[in-house]
């Protein structure tokens, strides 16, 4: 088994808040974060896909075939959007980076099966200081 | 004489776009970074400072106070804030990277001399691939 | 089960040594880590904790809460501070990154338990080339 | 059980290409990696081992002679050389960072065994948007 | 005035060496960087541009059309090549980073002037370590 | 004029006070940097030379010897070591990385010189947030 991890970038803006709560409760449970008029960050990406090396190419899978997956079901959704409002897989969630991760790997996890691989971790980073993990729903 | 470097980070939101022309125009000229709906950053900030060590401490000035005029005069109004609609020092300009550099010198140019020092220049990431300097009107 | 990593950077001066060797002997085993008039670091600590997202915020844990534990558990008894001397929760204890990471876990399992979330991993780095992570002691 | 990551860097040169296809059959399939004037990375290399910590020490191994392990086996052998044609355990593979991740591991599984500690995972970044993870060919 | 700089990488190979020299002389002088089967890098380039923020935009140039200028001059020719073998504006120089930093300057005068801006900097980085900056010939 | 520039680290101790203060004085100035019993860093040093290209080689100088001369005249004497007690050249002067980076100028200057190139800076990093850079007592 070989792991591989593909990093990408995307800009966007979001907001934490509970559309049942006003203004000031929502920034008493999420401070800043909760700002109405949205802020963003440059989040970073690695998705970590794993199998077998195929041994007629020496690769896990054609880093070209995982680079467009990410772009075509991630990153033409997401970059330089408003991940609360305009993003079709986080409707109805809350903008955090932990349910973001979570909908990125469902995402992502048939279409890397279709180039031959499985999904393994999406990483997501919002800021330097801060990051999110997740293996999928059995792990 | 030296040159201080302070290393600052902020997120934000912003939009680059002419309010006299309609959506379809601004797209045509600033691409994805139009979108109505807002994307963000997080922005990085390195503010240097130029004068003589005084002989006194070693320093030229003491970071701490350095660090506390970035807080006070941009951190403060730039942090998760949304950079088009809520920061004074950048109404009426439009939010490229380029103007906020320049309006982020001329907000701190007073009080780095207060504090006893030059300031020499402002740097501002975008992104990890894009970046501004702006060095004062004379330079 | 999802995973959020935080970041943070302290810095403090330490030594390699064992007290019942004299210099040379120390000297001998641990090079120039030895040395009797200390080193340091700046050090960069990787808190990872998992639990499910609380569907109420969707968080896992706020991260302001991660924060404020690592800052009074470890960043205030570690930070511009000598690890050999100076450190409660590393008394006795020979101040290499091994037994420093060991001695943060275990500094920060319970309070972690506290803000709801449990402790996944203590990586440090002490160098750009050095480092460690310690995953519990039943791992 | 704790874990030790060294990271190393060493600069190279490589193809993608299968013998038994032409320059343009393996342009259709590995693109530009396939140039058959050749291309280079400065690639990162992260060894991680694992073991219980020495109470002797403080350590789970000295780093020095992590340093020296990898540097016998790996760096000396793959620095500043063309991986399709001089090193020798990459004779007869192809020239794919997975093939050269799972080498790397298979040179250094024993040299790590006998410094007292176990190789946990070999990390070979090729660019900064693409890396590989091999843990052995049990996991 | 103001500057922008925009960030790019290319994996290329080269090698050091004076053509009239032997390979063992070659070696005294160059070192590993000398052999005759290549090696290569991750580069990394800087460009950095200057002049007057345009008040129509609020930008200097578009960095869509800056990007694009450096795609077009200079990743093109150098991207997944051999610098001392393939391309064109190196043809009969030695591919140094000093040499490499001058020509890419050349190549990039010109155009960068067309897009409305002056060129103020190249600044190439072979490794980590190493990294070349020029200026143009009156500087 | 090219400009060449080497990265190098070291991790050493120190503490920021006067002498003729007690340790409240020097807390109040200082703040935790003037900890006793001392704290320390992973500095990151950059020398930045310049020159003309040697037509003979495409150097401006060589890297190796550059590197020697920064091993010898200033890594050797500070690496793992105490900069307040340890290191000959910052002997009576306060431990600021102002100071610091002043000195590392004087001695860089004339071994520079005699590689054959000139000194243009030298850039220190304390941490992430805070640097230092110094270009001759006549810039």
């Amino acid at each position: 088994m070989i792991y591989i991890t593909r990093r990408e970038t995307f800009n966007a803006a979001h907001r934490l808040f509970k559309p049942e709560w006003d203004d000031d409760r929502n920034l008493e449970v999420f401070g800043k974060c909760s700002n109405p008029q949205w802020h963003g960050h440059n989040y970073v990406l690695y998705v970590t896909v794993k199998g077998e090396v195929n041994p007629d190419t020496g690769f896990l899978v054609n880093l070209k075939d995982l680079s467009l997956v990410i772009q075509k079901y991630i990153l033409e959704k997401v970059d330089h959007k408003n991940i609360n409002i305009e993003v079709d897989f986080m409707a109805g969630k809350y903008a955090s980076s932990e349910n973001l991760a979570i909908a990125i790997w469902e995402q992502l996890e048939e279409p890397v099966r279709q180039i031959g691989a499985a999904l393994h971790c999406v990483k997501l980073l919002e800021t330097e200081k801060n990051s999110v993990e997740y293996y999928g729903k059995n792990n």
